[in-house]
């Protein structure tokens, strides 16, 4: 039996507490938050739990694992004090505010032999796995390009830009999906509510495999949309998290890349046609909608989590996947702040011991 | 009575001439194309028709004005043409294949008071007239974006690329919708089937008022999307086209701008809101779909064209917008020749005697 | 503070418990079913409750109101138990298994004067009191016809068949939008997977106003379906309860009747034009989504239930209502046995003192 | 080289004229409709066609077969004369106003070996081709129903009520998909805009096999919707003919009939559970949406006929179709007047020598 601590009760932190209080190999055993109220509401919810408004109690007691979901720029505090007080340790994403941060927890965490995990929810998500498992056996050909989109009417945060709180999702899709580095990042993007913070952007990211990745997110949309696009030279594929039912729509479908070899067609009445055969040739097939398991993602993160401790094995979003995230995300703050010029990544450089 | 000739039976071409054919102040009197079988199927449609593939023929006949719908590089020299043989000119968008030729022929037709139009078919499409009222009301509040997506699967064109080939559609729209000049835009795109020619591209389009345009099109999508999203301060709209009865949802909501005279709100927990009211206040209200007539945008464009030259009239899409959209199309390339650098445009500078 | 107890913890049980639980002027006080497994799960749930699989002992506890969310076949029972044990009672719909017991029901809570409710969930439905409102303003002008389609893959239930499992929800909705009595039902069923159990019915409820009601229930659907059509002489509406957002859409629509003053109009091209003025009048305006709020409805039943104790009104759906459901279901079971029979009903007659 | 002849240029007749003028191995002989306007404008769009109003001169011209498209009434007497004329002929659906009509026709054809096609559009449908041939196949396993919804905001018709008007439709899919003899039929239905004709309507249509056919068919609906629901025990399909790409959902779902074996439960309101397994198993799989060709149904019945004519073959949509049509039609009419009341049929016992 696990004893497991949350961090935080804002957006995510309510979820973790029940996620955890649901758990059958752990206990919920302790809450901390500042706001006195929310306590209140646990305590009522959750009888039992130990609840304290200050960190160094909470560490105080019997837990071995802390989730954390506070604002992002404590993150990096709170899981190092945890670390050195030789709890295991999940991090809501984004994992921390710039990559040296993040750098420091993975190595601590090695040094003590502690789980470090980061919150990539989507990462447990069966339609992320039919998509990583479709990828992986070739299904959709090479990857051309993969598209996300993630709008819809706020929820504005105080602590972050739309790029830091809505990208990481489709970042560590991406991430997973493509199964290659990211080697540049460029974001454009503008604030029309808060000078100070960008609500609308952006994002290219292009990987090492010559697949182009492209991140559309808004806090400002009429509609709610969550989805992303595959399209590879055999198939495509686009996955609605909105939708309840139809999360997959695989389309096989595609245009066949012209034979260079017997390369003499004209064109359409003119001399300036560039296939050698024209014109393209393109294929239409069926569509298919995988049935996907309603399994709810978090539970699914939150017992991979203690596995991990209880095992000792490596997550599945560990340190280092939160550490390309947040790479990603600082070279898209930086591009963004230089009228969207191209930033380079080497993620490999950044490879810890 | 108008005589109108039609050059080019590619894709646009029997549809204009259709359309003439179905004018009752027109008629449509010759059509030339360089491929025989083409003017053989005209022939056996529209009997009484002249056909020739030689341009020079095609001009003695009894012509007033002329329908340019062939490849984009010959745009300039036909039109040309047939301006200094005294024919009024409707040229299929894109207008040139650069700002320099779009400039000649403007000059060229003030000179000799000839109709020089430009077939941007969505500046006749009752939708969008719609939406152009709707703007000019301020129903819409400030705009603070628009957002195109043109994506399908094909067809690709041999003379241009995925940029020149759909986004003069979405361009023209927002010249149109945002009414303020375009400053500075800058592209991402790449090639997957033919190194030769960009298949699928996202353009920013800034403009003077502090808009931002963000247009995405490709020819390698699984589905068919011809979508237009306006964020404004008081209300949002979607503007769909690929839909037959629903093109326009108006979404009456928003977020307020916090309040920034008492600007010191504490935010949930941490030290860094930076709204002087938080949360931000969300604004939830009914959707409207108004009803659209269904008139076909290219009979109200050739019925346009055929007033403007009667009647002596300026057309709503002349030479001079034919110009703005080819100039933004020329700075979209020139952006991606150099890594999406922000290329910045000054049509004021451009104006014509 | 209203004590209150839930019986039975099949489907809707746990529903009715977990929203007593969250009452601020409620308290869930005790629990009874026969399934001792099922008691644990809300023992470890909810610590405090008081559990028994014996109504004896679960009536002889410290509590005012009666939630019943047991087999139909049980309620009149156990009802009627609660009633003369002085306590205000809650039946889940639908009410019994038959008007006579209905009858009884509404008699007794008379004499004793107690709170007699059903659980017509619907009835508490933002977007059904939307509906009620709109119609009531006249604004779709008179009724022509309501369809309602309740369709699934299951869930099968053991103790009824499809009518009586789905169609208390779409025939407590007609009671209260069209707002006139039902004076015959007829229905159309069959059975696919047990040939002792009804799975697919189509029932006609014809209303005294003129109004056509027509109700499609199925367990053997491929999609989930939940949708309401009504058809107005001046505009129409549809109701789509599986939508999240867009719930109802209101059109602006119809066809004008033709004036029977001059007629003889000729048609077209044949002599039995029966229309005076041929063709019809068809108007198409906008179509509005209305706005509407997401309160959860079984929230808002439970605490009309708390406010009809505590104040002593009259409930939404009170047993008439009940009564009127299950008279409508009664007839359609009729019906069913009789080939289709229309069944005659006289609610009036069944007033009750 | 067929010549082919056309009668009526109300709404099917301008299709006609278009894809016979289309025909490679037709010819677009001569057009017959009592409206000399309408004449007129065939004359203007297809210069060198014979046109009159008088039917006696119409047969008189040099032709091998009729199309004919006028009102319902009209057609017994009008492809009566073209047999006797020896011409080969083809009627729109429905075929003609009774049953006894029909065999008349089908008796006269047979004499004379001429062919008559009643114009079943459907039945040259690729979608119907594709449900056809899976249901063939033993895909969806034993069809247990099928719906189908035919609403729309009218167009109301002067010679026929909305079930002669739309469920032809439905009808003559439902007698190919089912492949079974319809035995009884019950309808009902209602008026609203005309006391004189039935603009609403709902029919039963039970099959020798045990498959359940239910038909709704209006004039007065907010939304264009076209959908037939195939209910199979292995399988569920939607055909929805208003999609423009996505016409056929295949779902793979189902549930599992429980064993019979130890059954021992009896009907509804009762505790008793009926079904020896409980609950049911359901079993969801995935979605399969196939890919249809967009060939034009009518442009394939067109040439099906010219093909039934020079090869002197049987049409897919013969005489004995539309007799079948026909006959169901007539007993949906029985039954209307007599409020719903089953109406046996017995097609086998109309078989023409």
């Amino acid at each position: 039996m696990i004893n497991i601590g949350v961090l935080g009760c804002g957006y995510w932190g309510p979820k973790h507490i029940r996620v955890c209080h649901e758990m059958s190999n752990a206990k919920l055993s302790a809450v901390c938050d500042l706001d006195e109220k929310k306590l209140q509401q646990v305590q009522i919810q959750y009888p039992g739990v130990k609840t304290t408004p200050r960190f160094s109690d909470f560490l105080r007691n019997n837990i071995d694992a802390v989730v954390i979901a506070t604002p992002v720029h404590t993150h990096h505090r709170l899981a190092r004090e945890a670390l050195l007080n030789g709890k295991h340790v999940m991090i809501e994403k984004p994992m921390t505010s710039n990559s040296q941060e993040a750098l420091e927890l993975i190595e601590l965490a090695e040094k003590r032999k502690l789980v470090l995990m980061v919150g990539h929810t989507y990462q447990y998500h069966p339609a992320v796995d039919y998509l990583k498992d479709l990828i992986g056996r070739g299904e959709l050909g090479q990857l051309y390009g993969i598209d996300a989109d993630r709008l819809n009417l706020g929820l504005f945060r105080p602590d972050v830009n739309v790029i830091w709180d809505l990208a990481p999702h489709d970042i560590s899709i991406m991430l997973t999906l493509v199964n290659s580095d990211p080697i540049a990042v460029s974001a454009r993007g503008t604030h029309h509510i808060d000078e100070r913070v960008c609500d609308v952007a952006y994002i290219e990211v292009l990987f090492a495999n010559g697949t182009m990745g492209h991140v559309h997110v808004s806090w400002l949309h009429p509609r709610k949309i969550r989805q992303i696009t595959i399209v590879g030279s055999q198939k495509m594929a686009v996955y609605d998290d909105v939708s309840e039912t139809e999360k997959i729509h695989i389309y096989d479908k595609g245009v066949a890349v012209p034979n260079e070899g017997n390369g003499n067609g004209n064109g359409n009445g003119n001399g300036h046609n560039r296939f050698s055969a024209w014109p393209p040739n393109y294929r239409y097939g069926n569509v298919v909608i995988p049935f996907i398991s309603n399994a709810e993602p978090l539970k699914v993160e939150c017992s991979h989590f203690i596995k991990c401790i209880t095992e000792g094995i490596k997550p599945k979003s560990d340190g280092r996947m939160g550490l390309r995230v947040t790479s990603v995300l600082e070279a898209a703050d930086k591009s963004l702040a230089t009228a969207g010029q191209r930033v380079k990544l080497d993620l490999a450089s950044m490879a810890v011991v």
